[in-house]
């Protein structure tokens, strides 16, 4: 029988995604998808590659709960935080791919999206839906907080040099380049093709929320108090991410033996490579490159994939880690159907398994 | 059982999407891949999308012959001729994708190649392998010349017009724009970034090898000699093609009673659509467009489709018809994976199923 | 002493290149630049790449006419009718770059603006501003109607074969494929960069208003009732334009002798580029080609050039013009620019000479 | 009397883009222009922008020196060491373009471009041509060393800010994106529109050329050893670059009350922008922006100027610092003219003065 879900807020390019993927997936049946800009239209209208009938209709939680036993919401932050608490009481389980419930630190929360949390409880209950990271904690999780774009190409990225105790970690800076999906579907000058096509510029210099998403997850793997720079760019293409990650390393004069042995491995590019390459060896959808190849987003637009380099600059004692997603797909839906995968037992690959066009 | 296949010449745009596809088809295994610049080669060192381990090979037909029993053909023009003559000999089956078996009359190839045909007879074999309308042929064909793009996208927008005796056929003209694909993958100045980004030109006007392809089908089509003014432009995009089609229609004064009761249906707007929707009813690859709606190339990118909308121009007595395909999948390597599974009894719609990424 | 000028609507695309382009012209000084939107805001806050100090000011005709002698109006079409009226009464000159006073038959005006034109005595002292075709009248008139950017385009393409007898007036097609800076600067789902990049569309088939501007443009030069296919579409680029004319030629076994020898030259390849190139041989904006070479959209970017290039094909005994134009100068505000230097007797490139860059 | 140049080298974009700027400016006329691939062919074959009769020469510097006072040289870096030398002893200035005069230690030149320098003499007559930092030295010049893209936007972002003692000269991080043009216009895979569009990724990591560059001039600045991570980015979009600089403050608590005084003004933010403000007050090319803008290479496109923002991250006690340039202007041939204009007397702005289009 198939899993029965329903996507909350699916007339964005996050929820076009998801609708896709969903149909592509082979054990699951979409029961309603809603938008409340677009209720009553078919959902073809709206995303011309998914010839279906079906369209979409109102958010109206309690009718909606008789109609699926998964959900996926893609609605603004903040008001996902009381749709979720809804969902949750009536014994559904949610995968939120809004930031609602990605920070634990309600205070955290606040002082980022400027709106209180009004349900710090449930936050304990939530999984950062990272599966490199929390693979067993998703299985059993009721509420999903679908990571950010950019936090999940920083933090793949980052977590296998991150409890090196030779990484400096006061250090760390991402420099990230999103296409212009990324910046969403409603009409604003600022992303109109005249204007965004032919240009790149940074934006949210020092104050993009995605910010304490990326400390927090890295604070957890390091135990220590980690805080990043963070600067995101738009670049004139429709999709992808890719994330230059900066990391000093430890003066080796400082080290005791024992951290010098410790440590020694990151100290090196060809063992580098090799530690990257055995952190996500098992991992379906990290790709660490060999030696000297670079990623590129066009290598992993249309797939779950994320591709990652990195790099030892002898010079400057630091390293240099460049990683790449379709920040619609791994950053968002695809890892949210990943997720799915996990939560149900599903093969973990199921729906994502087509390779994607070129070019 | 797998069906063993064979791609050569598999370095290009066309070969690297016939891998991607065959790799996502259910019924097949691939056996080689070749290519004499990249011999030795890893394929994904030529298409990060695809992480394979097969090495490109050489093409050595009779060593080949050994490994596959349906070989896609990826040469170029005059190439294939032998090639195709060599597995045809060796009892194998051939998509031929260059346009060396697409001309049925040797002199019309050897004016527009400009190198004479050394397998007449065998160009009698070859079935021009449009689905829509040659199906029954290709089901027993043992050789398929695959069609053009350009072609493609003309065609299946013309058709349903054709047998219309209000159609003048000395009227037609196909304008179409493609992406830069199309141009292949060898590098040359006018399709590098910095050349063709932020440009839109017209090309071998008057001259492009696809019209007399285009004549041959709508010649069959109509029982009449047609000749058509067609011209190609690269546009700044990957992929896809748009193909602006103008057909004047005869005057009605000019008909007789029983001429204007045949030719009515096409003379009004409403029975026109109607008209091509009844054509394509049952097409799984031709979606006819609600009346109103425009083809655009983004909704076919990265699918077989081929989606079509016509016009009635009431002042000028004419119809416009647009077509959009994606110019590598159903103006290449879909439509010969199409042809495959007719050949081979498998559902049509196998490996070219999956719903497209949008944006 | 320098000619003072206003710019009414100054923040869209025109009018941020009019602005540009009269900064950098030696005889004007800008002297008001209103917007209703962006009224008080400082002009650079809009364009980036014009640092000077001026502010938008409200549209305010009573106020305005006391700061300058010529006005450019970048309004929208139906509010350009009366503000054009107020400042003529005032005994001020005006470009007017909206399709307002274009059209010279108020019913034809009317049936395709679905608005009627409120003076149509005004109508009559309005100068078509198509310097190649118009200069004289140009030379003395009050009010220009600065051409659209498509007929511009076509109208240049065909004009020189317009009075050649061999041309069946009947059979002209333009199609016509223009940047997206042409859609304007109102931010709108289709003209986003993640809806408009990497896709083709044709739009507005059979409908576009400027249709008729082209057909009363061919009329008037063949002394005959013109009608024409026209077709626009959307290409993702920044700005440009390119029109492929397709017209056919008479049969020549029609011809009487007399006819034979006076269209003669327009039946033949060689001598039909002699004839393009002798009537535009005194004019500083029209480049034809030489034989065989394809205008694209890059090399007139940023520059008042019209590059055309003129083909036969003896096949079809017919015709096929490219004229390629930056939709923004050439097919806005350069020709306005240009305009103005023919009414008050600068040099006719004054402003618009300098080399544009490329890529 | 106008002063006679020569551009050897000239069929790039760089030396097209400096005939553009030459024939732009009212004080030179330019006698050759060489090409050792296109000699013979007319100019407009390579620069559709540039309709002059001009035709491309061979490199003959014995035939040279007798047609030109200031020779420009695009040549290959190492071919341009012995032309550089053979002008020299004529008696003829010269604008570099190459890398082969930046680097004043020539063992530093070897390390990096891999071959010795033959005139290490020669190096020190040669000036680095940033005229924010070298004006009056460039004056009295005879060989300038006309800075690298990436250099001239790393340098100018930071110089101002260099000599504060509050700044972790070892912190220096530069991620830039460059537009395709930059890697020049010879055919070559990865530079192809359909590879390099709708794509990011980084290059040359840890090993960019241009690296000691701006290494050298920050020590220059500086007076200390200061090594920088320099990470370059190809973004899909014709020119500009955008860099983005990351740069550490020390700890105020490590400062003596002096320190703290004297480096109090880059610890705050409104201070900074100030600073940079008065650092660049006189500058004609340099645009810093007013608090919270940021700069985007469109606005810069086709322009001379450098536009610059910058933050202080007060969680991190770091600046970051955005430059955008156009990578052909300020970034090569604007900046060789603005060096011709100080080198002669003439006005800075002349043949860069006239605004950009946009967009």
């Amino acid at each position: 029988m198939l899993l029965k879900v329903a996507i909350l807020g699916g007339s964005g390019y996050t929820g076009g995604e998801l609708i896709r993927l969903l149909l592509n997936h082979s054990q699951v049946k979409i029961t309603a998808i809603t938008s409340e800009r677009s209720a009553g239209k078919p959902v073809y209208l709206l995303f011309p590659n998914l010839r279906i009938s079906d369209r979409f209709e109102h958010v109206d939680v309690k009718k909606l709960v008789e109609k699926a036993d998964l959900f996926f919401l893609c609605l603004p932050h903040k008001t996902s935080q009381d749709v979720v608490y809804q969902l949750y009481k009536a014994g559904k389980k949610v995968i939120d791919l809004s930031a609602d419930y990605r920070i634990k630190d309600p205070s955290v929360y606040e002082e980022w999206y400027k709106t209180p949390h009004l349900y710090p409880a449930l936050l304990k209950k939530a999984v950062y839906g990272l599966p490199e990271l929390y693979r067993k904690k998703i299985k059993n999780a009721r509420i999903i907080a679908n990571p950010g774009c950019y936090p999940t190409s920083a933090i793949l990225g980052i977590a296998p040099a991150m409890k090196n105790p030779a990484v400096d970690i006061d250090s760390i800076i991402v420099d990230s380049k999103s296409g212009v999906s990324g910046a969403g579907r409603n009409p604003d000058l600022p992303f109109m093709f005249s204007e965004a096509n032919e240009s790149v510029k940074a934006y949210a210099v020092t104050t993009h929320r995605h910010t304490p998403e990326i400390e927090q997850e890295l604070s957890f793997i390091s135990k220590k108090d980690v805080k990043v720079n963070f600067t995101p760019h738009l670049i004139p293409m429709d999709r992808g991410i890719l994330s230059t990650i900066y990391v000093k390393l430890k003066n080796r004069k400082q080290f005791t033996p024992a951290l010098l042995s410790e440590a020694g491995r990151a100290l090196d590019g060809s063992q580098l490579n090799e530690l990257y390459q055995k952190f996500y060896a098992k991992e379906p959808f990290v790709r660490v490159l060999k030696s000297g190849k670079y990623p590129n987003t066009k290598a992993v637009k249309g797939t779950n994939f994320c591709d990652i380099a990195v790099f030892f600059d002898k010079r400057k004692n630091s390293l240099i880690i460049v990683s790449a997603i379709d920040n619609l797909l791994k950053g968002a839906s695809g890892q949210a159907v990943q997720n799915m995968n996990i939560m149900y037992g599903f093969e973990e690959t199921e729906g994502l398994k087509p390779f994607a066009p070129y070019p």
